[in-house]
């Protein structure tokens, strides 16, 4: 991708750092479909589907443990 | 999302630690589903299949993996 | 929840520990599902599914890391 | 259980830890249906589709993760 | 594979690095099949399923999770 | 397993790494099915499936990860 989006891992507050990890979960699914107008498509299905929120909810949670660690957990 | 509902990753016990992993798993699905009205709705049926039992109860392991790494376990 | 069932992650053995992952997993499903009886009218379908049971396992350990990992392994 | 099955996450080589993760992976099935002729009832279906196999062979990475950082990675 | 296609997980951004752990989650794909007019084929179905790019998703933000701690998290 | 397949996790580049987290995931999958035979029969299905493929994948960096931490990321 041409964009600068990802410069940094550190955030100022644990907050900020789950909200850095649905900008990587996203980002993850837009590396694979960048055509922006079928993920708008595909929204509204994944988004009624309780198992579909769930697996969202899942890749955020890896992704939030790489976040946290690299902001040693905003101790 | 405009409130502050992360501050801190710093729990006074495994429990509080193991209830905010639970927090972070539901916040990971509101972020993609904000409508709570939509979530209510869907929460009869996953909440009676076993499958999405299971599936929401690995979303919170991973969480309080984060969770109890930050309060270094506890010790 | 209202009762103390989470004070401690370490145990005095690995095997202690596994089947505080276990705790942990079930747990994690009973926040989400509370009614104990919905959950045993659950069981009996997914203890008889390969692939549920599979799912299971895979919870149980993402949650013996984090207990092995408070324990320093029992090293 | 009443059999004591795991004394120790320490193994003599990298294989023989990766054996313990396979008995991790039955043990937390086990634990959730211990009816023995039922999960060898399971065992053809399941060793007989690709996906099934894939997801177990989930479990045991998982484990030989918790199993390695114990072992210090047998360096 | 005969080409040296990892030669090291250090990066110089964490954009690179999140860019190096979806090849290595492509990668992953094309040991199982290196066909590659047969990945080609299969591209369109799974690129336009909400759950398929979930799923690829996750399998980046495991990735990402070694790929960051190999550059200790670009702190 | 008769054999010794794993005597070491330790390899030279972070490629050889990579092939032996493979080898890792694909024995996985060998000591639950053991019957080669019925292992490539298996084969064509799920190499001609997108979610099998990714699948595969994820299994492979779980086991990325373990063998990237006990090379110390090879830096």
């Amino acid at each position: 991708m041409a964009d600068a989006w990802l410069t940094s891992l550190i955030t100022k507050t644990p907050q900020e750092g789950f909200e850095l990890a649905i900008t990587l979960s996203r980002r993850g699914v837009k590396y694979t479909q960048p055509d922006v107008s079928k993920l708008k498509e595909l929204r509204p299905t994944y988004a009624e589907s309780a198992d579909s929120l769930t697996a969202a909810s899942h890749v955020v949670a890896v992704n939030f443990q790489t976040v946290a660690a690299a902001n040693n957990y905003w101790r």
